[in-house]
């Protein structure tokens, strides 16, 4: 399908109308510049809080945000866990807001993400951790937002502003803020060269939009679909489906991999959708046996992979070329870069992962283009999801 | 709708067949005693674990559990936070059992949950965690399990074998033993005097039944839901979820309340049905306000609740009658009631709100008594959904 991009934000595709671009995938296709200047930005700052996390003698790391920011908190658990070894944990901020009670802080470090900074349970789990004793982090796209205010630290997206409801550049934005942080703590060091090629990661994550915008026909007439993802990815599952739910109206229900086994594996029935995301690396070989068992049950696989016979398992194959993150670190330009010496990298509790480790940030695109693209399929505008306003006030 | 339940366990409803009573129903019904049980074997133990906690200095709570066992450490997630100040975390297994993560757990107290411990990737965290120092402590229905080998401590839940692949008595049978573990810590003395009734809550919820059976109907053919629950019955909606999915092949999306209103709203169309678990107390006044919206929305809603004004919002109410707990607790009888006196639970973390921290043993049999009687209704048998087997091995 060619399409052709006018300057005025109108796609035009042969035979048909042309229909305008929407705010979402104007922002999704924003993404790998939002990230570089969301890397840039937070460069020294990253420095200043991995300073603090050792002056804190952390113990754990909270973290706490509603909706896409808790998918990226959700990424974030894994990442920090397996870079720095402290046990994290996602809040519950209810628990705070509605019940009064306070955690034994002091040697917390506490993270709360919202991309307005508005969220008020949110602003309040930070205030209330901040009084508690604990080191505590904004994650925000707006720096001047009470979020900010209420924290002692803040890292700043830098996405520029985020029009559609559905949230797409602010979510790796703040991913890309958080594996930066975890590139500057001790254990970190192999991300360190890689961090910056992130941008490039998500530009060929983008060229899956024509292969998607053809894919999505098939699904035009369903009600409901399982996504799955396992341990990195689950986060990219959770995301995914909230897309689809947000844009979509789809009751796209997400596990872990491992969960789906205990007991939703019964839903799978023929013709049922399931979106899995399948990586190469520690998770691949799960990933193989588990879509062997879905096509053998007769479920319609969207495969979203790198690896050729993952995605031969597929109904419908999203192939995904990645560059190899680990390969060509040695051509990183960025100054964190400079900072990691060959010792510091041996050092790194992530040495043969980094590729795992940063592909959520690819792999979640694909998946904002699939909600995007079935939306405008089913006629629906993405920008505008029926009940939904941008800042969302929970307490 | 009159039934009569005969020896051989056979119900007979006036105008049907005779159909053979399921497992899975049997297990439902005999919740009031395996708790129990569970509750008194566990006495000592509590006690033991809990000096070993202040012993072991804890700073950080890890749960570890798949499936059913994830919601059961949902809900003490909530629960040990609440009454100890302890920061909790769910546990990220494929960390350890994929990428070899090891955490810094010296301080750390690990729960690994599993029926019939022999889940390999709980197993295997536990482990670990022994290994790194911490102190752990296996929930199990299988006493020489593995599970309970890798763990220094045990609880054991004494549900008898639960025959059904969809889990319940165990569900109960643990959430119980984890809520007699926190009424043993400082701060949960509160809930002393009253863990012991936790049988007669879940007595009482069972009345729900044959309500139950007339309201079913209704959703026969639903082809999906949205479950809602928030804070400590958020763990509720996930395990009604997982219920429906298992036993009814619906899928159905569970979301705290306040993580709904962040995307997923936008689902709602007239007829979407919604169960909602709606219980009085700190969560009862947000429960309202999105029951008036959902009905504005034409959602057609399940409402689990106590309250009169709550189950008036729903298209299909479902009136639990449950005893007071703080009330009625002077007449508990077990051994940990004399333990605590009216200091202790003055200095108790959780004075006020005993009843809502002990709900969702009670909101949680409506789910299953609902995701039994659907399946019954769709003429499927809910002992044995297609695809799955009573052990699930993950690595």
């Amino acid at each position: 399908m060619s399409v052709a991009r006018t300057r005025n934000g109108i796609d035009r595709e042969a035979g048909q109308l042309a229909v305008p671009l929407s705010r979402m995938l104007r922002e999704i296709r924003e993404q790998p510049g939002a990230v570089r200047r969301a890397l840039a930005v937070n460069e020294r700052r990253v420095e200043h809080i991995a300073a603090e996390f050792r002056r804190h003698d952390a113990q754990v790391i909270v973290l706490a945000g509603r909706g896409t920011s808790d998918h990226a908190a959700l990424y974030a658990q894994y990442l920090l866990q397996q870079v720095t070894g402290i046990p994290a944990a996602l809040a519950t901020p209810s628990l705070a807001t509605l019940y009064g009670t306070t955690l034994r802080l002091r040697h917390a470090v506490v993270i709360g993400i919202s991309q307005s900074g508005e969220s008020p349970d949110i602003v309040e789990v930070l205030r209330r951790a901040r009084e508690d004793g604990a080191l505590t982090v904004a994650v925000t796209n707006q720096p001047d937002s009470p979020l900010a205010t209420a924290a002692s630290e803040t890292l700043y997206c830098a996405a520029g502003p985020e029009r559609s409801v559905a949230a797409t550049k602010t979510y790796t934005t703040t991913c890309a803020v958080l594996a930066l942080l975890a590139s500057a703590l001790p254990g970190g060091e192999a991300l360190r060269p890689c961090i910056a090629r992130v941008p490039d990661l998500i530009t060929a994550a983008l060229a899956t939009e024509a292969q998607i915008d053809r894919a999505v026909t098939r699904y035009v007439h369903a009600r409901d679909c399982v996504v799955l993802g396992r341990s990195f990815q689950y986060s990219t599952a959770r995301e995914t489906a909230l897309k689809l739910e947000e844009t979509c109206y789809v009751v796209a229900t997400p596990f872990s991999s491992a969960d789906f086994r205990h007991g939703p594996a019964a839903l799978v029935e023929r013709g049922l959708p399931v979106i899995m995301f399948a990586p190469p690396g520690k998770t691949a070989e799960e990933s193989r046996e588990l879509l062997d068992w879905l096509r053998a049950s007769g479920a319609d696989c969207v495969v979203v992979a790198q690896d050729a016979d993952l995605l031969e398992r597929g109904t419908t194959p999203v192939a995904l070329h990645l560059p190899r993150m680990e390969e060509h670190s040695g051509n990183a330009t960025t100054p964190a870069s400079t900072n990691a010496g060959a010792a510091d990298i041996r050092a790194s509790r992530v040495g043969g992962d980094v590729d795992e480790l940063l592909a959520p940030l690819a792999y979640v695109v694909p998946g904002q283009l699939f909600a995007h693209a079935l939306a405008r399929q089913k006629g629906l505008d993405p920008d505008h999801p029926r009940s939904l306003s941008k800042v969302t006030r929970t307490r």
